[in-house]
């Protein structure tokens, strides 16, 4: 029994050793050291490995040993393994593999490398991963597992068992903790749990067990759709069925876990301009090119923004202190509008709103912006009319910031769900558009104010 | 078998059907009702119900199918419903209930509910519950559930059979799927898959049986590091140990599921200085209050980062086209800033960098600052020049932006990884400290640049 992970420490002393060992080939030597790690710890001890040394490390080890590694390596280094393997060794790895994985590592091979794996693999595992190979990855099918326990409803508790243990000796320890029942031409009728096997007589049906308000998957649905069901029902594993409703597969709640990150971070990105796959891992050529695109949409609305300035250089020219509020009074409320923009985005991703309730979201915001617009404005007011002793200086400043908060705001809050309706991303457009509308706005009522109020402020 | 979910229009016939009913008190039909609708449906009508419909619906109901609704209720709702039950209604609700989601339930309430509930619980399920109510609510402890099943390791296969029918016939199928097996004093030694009791021969003993290799959480291990850990390994189900190594609890991974959500929308959240728990259900004076504190101490940063302009109202009074470009500056390359802001909080968040990584992450957004810089300072440059037909207003314009933006992606990515090195929180105060230095730097280019260049200006 070992502690939880390895520090890196441990993990670069065993990997000294591993290398140690793989140059004077001692294959009895390696694979005790390997079985002596947990295999999330030997993944990232063969992380460390220089190519030579990881290749001649998978020709050593047991398929199933070296699968628990692959399984556990990053995409990446799956994809360089993998494909450096010769198709024979690597299809023996692969064949050990969970199906979903085995399709997730083969899919991302280049094509030439995938069709002479699957050339050596038996043929029923070919044929079948050929089939997860083929759903597009974003849906329910790209993200199934096809082990899974089905077993016909009209089976007896004893008939059940010995399928059971004739069949399904390989299927993993997870997706077995359900039992399916199939009725004709293998169409989903049921669930149960796997424990009700040991439990029940053995001359009872299948049929009269089962649960018959089993919640499935369709397998083209998205996988959005799909975190949206896992979050919703707190199942551990969900069937997925084909047109005819025909059990083809099994997602677990593991592969849920990475889902549902992905699906969060994402909009984090997106409200930034950034793609969410963009990692500093990547060239960064094509890094920069992916942000610039949206920085020169914005840099375009900001210079339509900023154009209202030139309209008022007068007033401008006549109080020039006027120069130092402009950035600010854009800037607060163009903060406090992404704070609105936050909460939305965040509550239309978990679908905790919908685009029908802008007017709801509208009269909580309008009362923020009221209070919060009232409390900057003040803040910005005094320190503009202490600067300059000009009594109608704080006064523009601390209007314009308190008008401008309240507009910033109602327009935060309800952009994004104003955009979803149209169909449009609210991650990606509410942050630029917002930004635009407050800086016109903010820009126009301190120079309107100030031209205004212009023979008190000289 | 029913189809994946109702849709609104069905909830609301049916909110209404049973509305019906629970006015005429058919308890037959009401119930018959109930069982037909998927326990999550049932829970979306429940949540529409008035509190006195509510109430009586819950105690016409048996107490394991309400007990199926109330765990799918939101966490409101859910402390609404069980506070205004009767303390035994209550109790047996919540002893039909998985410990984990009772403990939660049950801590949400004000203390006196609590106490009246466990006062007329079974003494054992009190206990048990008061256990786990006691751990912290962010750590393993106050995530599991101890609903396991456990077996000493001396058992044969046969014995342990025995065990699990007598024993433990009521533990959810989830956590049924492993079986952990314990040695003197309960400690935790190794795991199996239930299936292998159905499997081997009835002699054959639990030792031989056992995987020793087991992951295990620590009862205190924060939220987080239980995130990390899910994330890492692929396991639908984590035993947690305590301080002598006891088996004492289990997380599985549909618990994940929500705990990783949280964790990364929160990092969105606090960018944009928004505190993670706010909905628009709360009262609009506490969303007020929440988001001012950190306005303010913007306001304060700007008002900094503003008065740099003030030393140049002569540069500025001589040129007054630059204070178009003061915002239209200032902005983008808060902007550009911002997108590695949120590259790097993602991936400290998912730990895919440290702050050891600092360098690198400097050499990379160097260069991206150097090449979208150029892009950008050439694309406002040439603006400013066709405006006025000043060649150095668009080379001043140009510059600037170009110099800034290399500032700023390089402290944006840079500062969270600086942040978290000393212990603060990259999420909350990266995006002031950024915005600050690079509007305070923006100004500061632009004018001493057009300073120099006086008198090519006018």
């Amino acid at each position: 029994m070992r502690t939880l992970e390895l520090n890196h420490l441990k993990i670069e002393a065993v990997r000294k050793e591993l290398t140690q060992l793989l140059k004077t080939g001692d294959a009895i030597a390696i694979k005790q050291l390997v079985a002596d790690l947990h295999p999330m710890d030997a993944a990232r001890v063969t992380a460390l490995l220089r190519e030579s040394e990881r290749l001649y490390l998978f020709q050593l080890l047991n398929s199933d040993v070296a699968a628990d590694i692959v399984e556990r390596l990053s995409d990446n280094d799956q994809v360089d393994v993998v494909s450096a393997l010769q198709p024979e060794v690597a299809s023996d790895i692969i064949g050990q593999m969970d199906s979903d994985d085995a399709a997730d590592v083969l899919s991302e091979l280049p094509q030439d490398k995938t069709d002479a794996i699957l050339a050596v693999m038996p043929k029923n595992r070919a044929v079948q991963t050929r089939r997860l190979i083929a759903y597009a990855e974003d849906t329910a099918g790209g993200m199934m597992a096809t082990e899974f326990v089905a077993l016909k409803e009209t089976l007896t508790v004893g008939q059940a068992l010995i399928t059971l243990r004739e069949k399904y000796s390989r299927v993993g320890d997870e997706r077995a903790a359900y039992v399916y029942t199939c009725g004709a031409k293998g169409m989903l009728t049921g669930v149960m749990q796997l424990r009700n096997l040991v439990l029940r007589p053995p001359q009872e049906k299948l049929k009269n067990l089962k649960i018959d308000n089993v919640i499935y998957l369709d397998v083209n649905m998205s996988k959005h759709e799909v975190a949206r069901i896992f979050r919703r029902h707190r199942y551990l594993a969900l069937p997925v069925v084909d047109n005819a409703r025909r059990l083809v597969g099994v997602i677990t709640s593991d592969d849920v876990v990475d889902l549902i990150q992905e699906i969060t971070t994402e909009e984090m990105m997106k409200l930034q301009g950034v793609s969410t796959d963009e990692t500093r891992s990547l060239p960064v050529l094509k890094m920069a090119r992916r942000r610039v695109s949206w920085l020169s949409i914005n840099i375009f609305l900001n210079i339509i923004a900023a154009s209202v300035i030139a309209f008022y250089t007068d007033t401008l020219k006549a109080v020039i202190a006027l120069a130092v509020f402009l950035p600010i009074i854009s800037d607060m409320s163009g903060v406090s509008g992404m704070q609105a923009v936050a909460v939305s985005i965040r509550d239309l991703a978990l679908e905790r709103t919908t685009p029908k309730e802008i007017w709801s979201v509208l009269g909580k915001e309008v009362r923020i912006g009221l209070l919060n617009g009232f409390i900057l404005g003040a803040e910005i007011g005094i320190v503009a009319y202490l600067w300059k002793g000009l009594p109608y200086l704080g006064l523009v400043a601390a209007v314009s910031l308190w008008l401008n908060t309240i507009i910033s705001v109602c327009l935060g809050g309800s952009l994004p769900l104003l955009l979803k309706r149209y169909k449009l991303d609210p991650a990606i457009a509410s942050g630029p558009l917002l930004t635009t509308i407050t800086d016109l706005m903010g820009f126009f009522i301190v120079l309107s104010l100030a031209t205004y109020w212009l023979s008190y402020l000289k």
